[in-house]
């Protein structure tokens, strides 16, 4: 597993409101089709999300209400190949981590796995064939 | 405020064993003489860091136990001046951010702020004066 972290994803109560606070900071969504669905922004060679809070849990295979298991934050690991997925997750499960969601279709047309770190930090390990991690490992939704 | 993350904090209860679990994943830590009191991996233009769970709230100026205060995750935002900690500050106030620690100085020698986002999610503003922030914005502690 490479040194990086290709999305934060903070999940939210409410997209709008969200949005309405990060703009107000000064940030500018990355200009997609997706309404309040979920919401990107470009950070340097990584992006920062916002996304359902609820839907995020159910994402990772977590439940939302128990604050034990769902901090309410995950972080994305993506690569360029379904096969680096498994690669990913199989490496993780040899340094012991617990393995939430092994390596499936996710809806919107990728490739996808979680893993929990010892703290139960959560990782998602995901393959977006819509993106690509470039040669010095970021990832550009938008330059 | 810029389009960036410096810092991603995980909060961790055993430093030597989360060191050692992202070791087995293949990170390398930062070369710091840190000991056991903090963790740092460079990961393109940001870090990922490591700190004891209950210092990282304390930090924060939140309460580790109530879990609905605390994630276990920070998002530090680093300026190069403590002005721009102020400025920032500011920004975030007006954007309705609950600001949980006014700027001030720290123990480790730089200068900070925390404020929360509508969820709760906690950024520290910090300038800290021995890194700086390059002119693409990266936060780089080793190439």
């Amino acid at each position: 597993m490479k040194q990086r972290v290709s999305i934060v994803t903070l999940g939210v109560e409410d997209i709008p409101k969200s949005r309405a606070f990060y703009k107000a900071l000064g940030w500018k969504p990355v200009q997609h089709e997706h309404g309040d669905d979920i919401v990107f922004f470009q950070c340097g060679g990584m992006v920062v999300a916002l996304y359902p809070r609820d839907l995020l849990a159910q994402d990772a295979g977590v439940s939302p209400d128990k604050k034990d298991q769902f901090s309410g934050i995950t972080l994305a690991y993506n690569v360029n190949t379904k096969e680096e997925v498994h690669e990913t997750i199989e490496q993780a499960r040899k340094a012991g981590a617990k393995i939430l969601k092994e390596p499936q279709d996710v809806f919107w047309g990728g490739y996808h796995s979680y893993f929990a770190d010892p703290d139960g930090h959560l990782w998602e390990v995901a393959h977006n064939p819509f993106t690509l991690i470039d040669d010095q490992g970021r990832f550009i939704m938008e330059e």
